[in-house]
């Protein structure tokens, strides 16, 4: 099931970018073009492959290659970053007789240094040699940085002109020292789709997924999610019941990475689910579930397997969000904690010793004042997140 | 130096509300009635004792004492919660012979527990034997948690009518297992001032110190700092000279406690002094401040003494301020690193070694487009704040 979907060949190469030996390039090859939809970070400095990227799919053409290289962000890298960014991805459009501006970099890594192109110029042909003789994991490992384990999944999908199959591969939650590294992911499929409607299902998949998950709040300057359609299945998915099929099925898949990233943050023992409802809209609840997934309080709480649910009420409280606070419930691992303003009666401590041992947490925090709701995927926060992150360079 | 100003005077009381044996609850009662100043915790669910603070303050009167206790924070406990501290706060003015309404009450300690009011029964009698017989450290020890060190200091002014005096207590900014404790202080001073010219010197400083540091980013239920002057020396600040030399002196000892509540933070081996500049206002550099000075990354980054540079120009990048990136210019230790968008020439690991052994740590940040500017004081995030956040109960 991890393999690709039709139409795509993968190649990688191993540049030495940060150690030699190890495959730390890779690319993914679409026989036909594909449309492409993709979202990236928000941050104001945003890398060079994000800003290559952004440009090229502001242009509106098809897509016919992916590459991505760890061991260098080549991101804070100012103009010169930029002129290697554009060089290493001619000299892999060129390796794979494709035009240029059909193919989108993404990098993690190190960041502020440059790229040694000498380092490019001998990996890229092994690109081409290996191209089609690898698959979607080999392509993973090439972009994986501290992750404890690949991410990809595939998931073949009926629609009523016959099959498409969907392949999701992704790296990294947590930034990661020396500097920091990036979430990236891919996703492909063979189905033939409308760009526009592409697209949209796209944004609205990873509006479901990707960014409702936190390890530590920060986001990195290379952030990068694709999506490419190339249509080689033969089959369509343009027919309503057919977009509502695929869109379900996009969703699963960046779902399931999604909690992939979670449960593999740096340091994380635990995934916590936070549901917010009965917010005045879901911009409140948003604040809300964010509030509280990145409390460095109730992060250590849940890493200690401690039913310190005031920690959660102090969250809920200074999150911004308009509530009135006698109206506010709060249940942990389906255990009601909180209502009108105080705890409710128990020995909570014991109710909840067993379910917190659990990895999955869930919290369920009512606000009680309207339908506005949202949920996030958090980890906890570990001695080994703090070792991973202080010590590295020691 | 650490004696009380005139015409106030402290006792205690061993309450056993969480252990038994300690001082757990202190009292000052001012001799003459004292204008009063005050700011709070800003989160939604505010502890019984702000709520009854606030009341007491929104009527305008004069006020003769404040009480705290440690052990238990009164706070997510309802109706009861309310009840009791009006009651705790009648025994007291009861012992004391003044005016219930003229007693400010503060509580630090577990959340959503009830008060024992036999306790409270058993300590406030000890609370009249001991009155005048203790000192401002005495009440300091009775509302410390875990605290390493009493904060406080004092500072003797001279005004153009004679010297007063300036004495700040103050306890905990950590948020503390097994729910939280609360930053709780009291700054006295014998001055004799204007009511509403107390109250905007006391926010004034307020802002530009206790608003100025930052922890974990966590809020309690309980954080509150009251001001009170009662005028027993005699001697006034009305003159604009004076009230400019105890606005000075105010702001500097709220300012040297603050430094001593990061410095004493949970686990924290290290103060950043953040200072953002060049901001389009300062609501912006405030942005900025608190993302560099909140992230998991570069607190564990100083911790691990790192220098790290990539992850406080992605802090700054993420914050939401407005600026170009081009134009920002970043310095850890006075020693500049990015500019221009990228690093500057240099082995920052060699020439930052020895400062980042330091405790006390700068970080400059210039946004290069305005006049907006601020500064926040952060601790570090060690294994020992994770420790002493998770594993508290175990």
């Amino acid at each position: 099931m991890n393999d690709l979907p039709r139409g795509y060949k993968v190649g990688t190469a191993a540049a030495g970018f940060k150690k030699a030996g190890r495959d730390d390039l890779g690319v993914i090859l679409s026989e036909v073009p594909a449309v492409c939809a993709g979202m990236f970070t928000t941050n104001a400095f945003k890398a060079a492959p994000v800003l290559v990227c952004q440009e090229t799919l502001d242009l509106g053409g098809p897509v016919r290659a992916v590459m991505a290289n760890s061991g260098l962000a080549n991101a804070c890298t100012g103009d010169e970053g930029m002129a290697n960014c554009r060089r290493s991805r001619e000299m892999v459009a060129d390796v794979l007789g494709v035009f240029h501006g059909q193919v989108l970099p993404m990098s993690t890594g190190v960041i502020g240094a440059q790229f040694d192109m000498a380092a490019w110029e001998r990996a890229v042909p092994q690109i081409g040699a290996s191209l089609g003789s690898k698959g979607a994991e080999d392509f993973v490992r090439a972009f994986m940085t501290t992750d404890a384990f690949p991410k990809l999944l595939s998931r073949d999908v009926r629609l009523s002109g016959g099959t498409i199959r969907l392949t999701g591969m992704a790296k990294g939650a947590g930034m990661i020292c020396p500097n920091m590294a990036t979430m990236l992911s891919v996703v492909l499929t063979d189905a033939a789709v409308d760009g526009r409607a592409w697209q949209d299902m796209f944004h609205r998949a990873v509006s479901l997924t990707f960014n409702r998950v936190s390890v530590d709040g920060d986001t990195s300057t290379n952030d990068t999610i694709l999506g490419l359609a190339n249509g080689a299945s033969g089959v369509s998915a343009v027919r309503q019941e057919d977009v509502i099929l695929l869109q379900q099925a996009l969703t699963e898949v960046l779902g399931t990475l999604a909690h992939m990233l979670v449960m593999d943050g740096e340091g994380a023992t635990k995934v916590m689910h936070i549901a917010v409802t009965g917010a005045k809209n879901d911009a409140d609840a948003e604040k809300v579930a964010r509030t509280v997934g990145h409390s460095q309080l109730v992060k250590t709480a849940m890493y200690g397997r401690d039913a310190n649910w005031g920690r959660i009420v102090a969250a809920v409280g200074r999150s911004g969000a308009s509530f009135r606070p006698q109206d506010v419930r709060v249940s942990l691992c389906g255990v009601e904690l909180f209502r009108n303003g105080q705890p409710l009666a128990g020995d909570f401590d014991e109710q909840l010793r067993e379910p917190l041992e659990k990895q999955d947490i869930y919290m369920e925090i009512s606000l009680g004042g309207g339908d506005g709701c949202y949920t996030l995927q958090a980890s906890d926060l570990s001695h080994d997140y703090v070792s991973l992150n202080a010590d590295y360079r020691s």
